[in-house]
């Protein structure tokens, strides 16, 4: 089993990976929080698969567990919902004492840390993530949001887990596609600082729970520097920034890990162009997303991106940080005015300059 | 001017306090932020006294304020209400750097905390508090919270703000029986731990900035050795155990004051009917209850008021925390079974055995 120790500022806590781990979740449950009602919020195909086993686990370690489903999809990912998830902890008398598991992927893992960060001002928190995209991404860090209707991920809280409990095992039960998605962020972490895992993406089946422990590793490291997400963390959105342009663009129908796959391809084609990065860097970064199954490129022009980008959050005042890719496995930050931000994008998307 | 400097393990700041601070607001907020959009936080009551001139004073200071209104009264805490906060903060555009300016009594203060602490999860807050209950209780320590109709303030953060400005000159707009709701959490600081504050009581209103100076810094020295609730904090829940039950009885038409009031006296009736605490202590807390204008007895039964209070969140497992004066001035945290804990409300509220 591997096991990373995250020390953020507010708590530490361990993410376990190995095959297997889910009929052992009682056990690796109880060694942080003694036997108590654990609500297991979780959505309704992940529940399908899974939720009888997470609970007969639970129970045999001396857990009660409590079950919360919801519709599965970004779409449940809203305020109403979360006032739903508070309702039935509040009906079911759960105490400071008692816990929260999320079962289940990014949109599970994201709305129960924020009504576990709520409920009572705070109860603790187990992360089971059952998609790759949770597993390297939104399981560790502390982040946790639903969305408004103005906008992805309004509304959040920074909150730490107890625990982070990772079975790669369930992953033999995901759709291709989103375990492809999952894979854009692995890219990612390759190329922000670990050229090694572009190696691990010829096959990222073989290895994936070593690609899982490097990827929780080098999130870790960059998080423990900077929880606040304010500095060294902004490298983490490499590819996110149009990214989230592209995904609000496509009324999220395009997925978080395609649109930010295109947006890593813009952004080393960008960085060729305005002469800040290598064309090795671009080849390499565009040849593994391909190899993932993921685009490279997108219809939506630089006005409906850049409108897009321009209500997201990540803007402070009037400059926008982007991560440019200057080589492979490298990148570094550059805080820019707004109108040099829209250079790049537009760089990056005029496929005739190539 | 006094300053009260608090230092929460998450973050420092100052509470200050003087007559006529409400005209200076900008120039304060502009030590703690640079001038930036400022969403001011009201009830509909408090606009009408000092909208006006809180952002008139913020404009002269360079900020630039939008408003947003809320009913007053504690209705107006629930969820539903903080997504239409967070709604308008979205459509506002306000960035990381903005900041949330709460003007207003407790239930503004707790809804706007919660709101600055999930808006792009965290930007800055001033609490500026219109009512003695705010200025001596709700406006330090960092608890944000709504209700949810299983139970109050059961969704919220621990959230500290960036500045409070208490302006006792606005006390002077304040309904007589509004006061005196601000008056018993006073009586509590004088009775968990400061026995001169109960000569102050002859005449609060003579001495006013010393009393709100004083309450403020009780609570900054007990919530700094314990800002997430867990040991010592619990003094300051002296009253509030069965004063919870008693409002939650009434369908929280008794308001938190009056409910405190009656929770604390009968306490102290208990206290010295179980052997634990004296008879001069009864006297003096009864004494200072009365004179304030808040009433020592509710004709709420014990079955009522305890299976109101299981409900609450305060409860840990099997056990109760049950703070008891045991003499003036002085009171001391006793955990205890369930079952002992109805014996004291039990005691308290037979006024055949006095």
């Amino acid at each position: 089993m591997q096991t990373v120790s995250v020390r953020a500022e507010s708590r530490g806590y361990e993410v376990l990976i190995e095959k297997g781990l889910l009929a052992r979740i009682g056990e690796l449950a109880a060694e942080v929080n003694a036997p108590c009602r654990v609500a297991v919020l979780t959505d309704d195909i992940v529940e399908q698969y899974y939720a009888e086993s997470a609970e007969e686990s639970f129970r045999k370690a001396g857990f009660d567990p409590v079950r919360f489903v919801i519709p599965h999809g970004e779409a449940s990912k809203n305020p109403e919902q979360l006032i739903r998830i508070l309702r039935f902890l509040a009906e079911e008398k759960l105490t400071r004492s008692d816990m929260i598991a999320a079962l289940g992927g990014g949109v599970v893992g994201d709305i129960a840390g924020l009504a576990a960060s709520l409920y009572l001002r705070g109860v603790r928190l187990i992360q089971i993530p059952t998609t790759l995209l949770a597993m390297v991404d939104s399981s560790v860090g502390g982040k946790t949001a639903v969305d408004l209707p103005e906008g992805k991920n309004l509304m959040g809280s920074f909150y730490q887990p107890h625990r982070v409990i990772c079975d790669p095992e369930v992953l033999s039960t995901l759709p291709e596609d989103i375990f492809a998605d999952g894979l854009a962020e692995v890219i990612k972490y390759g190329q922000i600082c670990r050229e090694k895992i572009f190696d691990w993406m010829k096959d990222p089946k073989a290895r994936i729970e070593e690609v899982i422990g490097e990827c929780v590793r080098i999130k870790r490291d960059i998080v423990e520097k900077d929880e606040k997400d304010t500095g060294e963390r902004q490298l983490l959105n490499f590819g996110h920034t149009f990214g989230h342009g592209i995904e609000k663009c496509s009324g999220y129908r395009i997925s978080h890990g395609k649109a930010v796959a295109v947006g890593m391809a813009l952004m080393a084609r960008s960085a060729v162009r305005m002469g800040t990065g290598t064309k090795d860097c671009l080849e390499n970064l565009t040849g593994v997303i391909k190899n993932a199954g993921l685009p490279t490129e997108t219809d939506f022009t630089a006005e409906e991106i850049f409108s897009a980008v321009l209500s997201d959050k990540k803007r402070t005042g009037d400059s926008i940080t982007l991560v440019i890719p200057d080589r492979t496995g490298h990148c570094r930050l550059e805080k820019m005015p707004v109108e040099t931000a829209k250079e790049y994008l537009v760089c990056g998307l005029d496929r005739d300059k190539g």
